[in-house]
């Protein structure tokens, strides 16, 4: 989507560890009506798929995920991040190994707001490795909810979460995605 | 706000400790369509204040955050909670004390997002001792920032945090006014 790769090639920021910064729009401070036109372009994706909730994981993902469920009409449920070990009867849980602060938390939902009569888009800032959208695939698994595919804003595509997860037979789609980042050539988006 | 007062009085949970539960469509499940309804009012409540961000915290106050910022058409800046002392040269910081956990937390702005020319909206999910909302305006008060005031989706009027707030010269708007709360007698709802 040639709109937010505009916009990460104005607006991003490469820092340590060859990190991408994208929190002047995405992820600290929310440009909400440049998100709402991504939430749109999801919409224009998944529209025919008969979309019932969208899922995501707090903190970052909240946003986009709200602003693309306005546009379906649909309910939002964010998964919560714990550091304590939740075996409640009550939730499911997953776990996911954060790269960025190299440990490992859980992820949970309550079991009232997922079921098998429930057809999930999950919505997501970023794909990497794929950990957290593997987590949160569990969980709907663990639900026996179905997944109409995921929608993710910007995918590191020089890393194997998405291979991964498309491997997997599901549809993920990707707005923007980043085939090289390097300080000294920038960045590239997949062709 | 009357949809507010019946939609809480059907969905709303009083759990242990006299806590209200609206986890079915506030803050773990979000009803996108009902809280947009809701950010339309607070944009009635505040349009002519000449808006420019609106200021929230995470998670929970993300998704009304946004919903709200749609109809204004202006960004969203979440402070983040942080269990380590951010003493940082590039981030406003504030401590806010969670009677819910017991616990104090850091929350962190970075300075570039806050500036003496941003008119502020601060939006939240709950309002009772206040501690998250004077955390907020003390960032905004470090940054310079003109507050125009709080969009609050339920307080708890019995509680001081409001009456704190609103006596330092603050507007606070809050949708549903909880006057009292016991499992004997349900909730009810200031007049």
């Amino acid at each position: 989507m040639k709109l937010l790769e505009d916009r990460i090639l104005r607006d991003g920021k490469l820092g340590e560890g060859n990190v991408l910064k994208v929190d002047s729009f995405v992820n600290h401070q929310i440009d909400v009506p440049f998100l709402s036109e991504l939430g749109r372009e999801f919409y224009r994706l998944f529209k025919d798929e008969g979309i019932t909730k969208i899922l995501t994981i707090e903190a970052s993902g909240i946003g986009i995920a709200c602003l693309t469920a306005a546009h379906f009409g649909v309910p939002v449920v964010f998964a919560k991040k714990t550091h304590t070990n939740n075996i409640f009867a009550d939730v499911y849980t997953s776990s996911v190994y954060s790269y960025t602060h190299q440990k490992t938390y859980e992820i949970v939902v309550s079991k009232q707001f997922l079921s098998p009569e429930d057809r999930v888009l999950i919505i997501d800032d970023f794909l990497a490795k794929g950990s957290a959208l593997l987590a949160l695939l569990s969980l709907l698994r663990d639900a026996g909810a179905q997944v109409a595919g995921a929608g993710i804003v910007i995918e590191k595509d020089y890393q194997d979460g998405g291979k991964l997860v498309r491997d997997m037979g599901i549809r993920v789609e990707s707005l923007a995605r980043i085939e090289s980042m390097t300080a000294e050539e920038g960045i590239r988006f997949c062709r």
